[in-house]
């Protein structure tokens, strides 16, 4: 898997995606830092507390980079689409940041730690309100599946809620949680940029399959790192995902393998920094890393090949080469 | 005070405002129940928790007033619209139980209480996205009042928060709270109302002035009964203010007057119950609660006289009903 994986994603990756939207991101980035502009100085301040904070864009990005490849010409409702996206990713990571209890994000305190639970959740309220604005703009399809990607954002936090420190999680399941989790938002943002480039019905399927593909891949390695990153790079703790009893992908195939001292360690609720070392180091040393790995290459690989029908175009390898990014990324 | 107020909401009060648009709030508890179920059954049986648990749908009985009184024919229309008002009522009180960390909520035990921090704040989330889902359907401008309303919602409580237990709060501080937390959806929702009613633009401000003066005098009056209201009538216990720290209308008049036992109360972080009994009984004793009444009467005065620019008719004198109706209720 893996060879077929490296293969097909290296030769075609020459393009860097971030730099091939560099203008319209920097647009994203006005729109952030102006529509997290309150009355209230705390909602400005905690929203760019986390906006503010860095964040890989890696939402609006897909969204410019699948608008680019149907040859869009609506730049300015793009970026708008593509703001949207990002203040969705941010109103679930406050959310997110509170229901995990977390310290840490983007490398410092965060914003539930810093700021208490009343304003972090209301902050993230608001930043759910303004992508709303930004979305509610275009015409009922837009908002239908902008709307549908957050409902599935919501029943994705629930259902992984519902196999928190639970051992009967099945890799069917993991897959069900990582599509509504995370995969949603990639799938539409995708989905979004092609269909603000006038792209026929066909193709705009095409963008949304690449999207979706791409986020099971990126969530994938987001859980592999969660176990083998740098605390330096990632600017959070490591484990957190045994910490918080979420059934990451090394969780899962470990619970699988029938290993115990990492069911252990997931199903206690509250595990000594010991054993969720202890647990790590297993998981490091053992199959699970690699072969998580290769599942996040091979849907990085389906999502390419999801593009592959689309004319030879830098626009297409630029698509090619945020795939190549995520997949290989230390961060 | 009042007087007037008695002598001008009396006599006009005839009509019911509940039965005169029942057949429109039949088709908005249907659309309610349609929305709120999830692929994720916990997200349902917590909507519903709520949303089914009862609660008095004034947000929705306005903006169908409203719509009736500029004899608006977008039937359909309107009731999306006032669903989606209902709608993010609902979103705030299960993210105003988390961060009140409520007990009770319409008689029974609130959401939080019953199903955790986790599984209700991201309830609340999802009835916000399917509040947002009915409203982004409309035109721009429906979407940027709404969200504007739904921003002032997160402002108004983070104000709040900024005087929680600060006994520095005036009564411009007060009015600011409540116009936001409060009487921005009242407002909202009567203003769209009449604009999918298609009243003409001057209407549309008259009918959102009514909206924000009767939510001023709402707001007020459930001040009042938090320290006056019967137990079972209110479906939570009385005191929940001095409890929270929130500065209440009967709060803010005490900590003006100057009254010491009130004001150690509401500056404690841990009261006792007995203190509250004490501060209780000191507030309803004395004059604030009949001066917060009367304050109440004099906004939903200042509605009824919003809307007495239009001409007679049993549709205005409904909205005048319910003018009479929030401002006498004992629940």
């Amino acid at each position: 898997m893996t060879d077929i994986a490296e293969e097909s994603l290296e030769p075609r990756c020459a393009v860097d995606p971030y730099g091939f939207v560099a203008d319209q991101l920097a647009l994203v980035e006005q729109r952030l830092a102006e529509c997290t502009r309150s009355k209230e100085s705390e909602l400005t301040r905690i929203a760019s507390h986390l906006i503010g904070g860095g964040g890989k864009r890696i939402r609006p990005v897909i969204t410019l980079l699948a608008f680019k490849a149907f040859h869009g010409h609506r730049v300015n409702d793009v970026v708008d689409i593509a703001t949207a996206m990002e203040l969705i990713h941010a109103a679930t990571l406050l959310h997110d940041d509170i229901i995990d209890g977390a310290e840490f994000r983007r490398g410092k305190e965060s914003a539930y730690k810093r700021y208490g639970l009343t304003r972090t959740l209301v902050t993230g309220d608001f930043l759910f309100i303004k992508a709303f604005e930004f979305a509610g703009k275009f015409d009922e399809q837009v908002v239908q599946w902008t709307a549908d990607a957050c409902t599935s954002l919501t029943e994705g936090e629930i259902l992984q809620g519902s196999f928190n420190r639970n051992r009967t999680v099945t890799a069917h399941d993991y897959l069900e949680i990582v599509e509504r989790k995370t995969a949603s938002l990639f799938q539409t943002g995708a989905k979004l940029g092609a269909y603000i480039a006038d792209a026929p019905c066909q193709q705009v399927e095409v963008a949304a399959n690449f999207g979706l593909n791409l986020g099971i891949a990126f969530q994938m390695m987001d859980d592999v790192l969660d176990v083998v990153g740098r605390r330096d790079l990632l600017g959070k703790s490591t484990g957190m995902d045994l910490r918080d009893g979420n059934p990451s992908l090394p969780i899962v195939l470990s619970l699988l393998d029938g290993h115990q001292a990492v069911t252990q360690v997931f199903q206690s609720r509250e595990p000594t920094e010991n054993d969720i070392q202890r647990a790590l180091d297993a998981m490091g040393n053992g199959t699970v890393i690699e072969r998580a790995r290769d599942f996040a290459r091979k849907y990085a690989l389906k999502a390419c090949r999801d593009i592959d029908t689309l004319p030879e175009s830098v626009e297409r390898d630029a698509l090619l080469g945020l795939a190549r990014l995520l997949t290989d990324r230390d961060r």
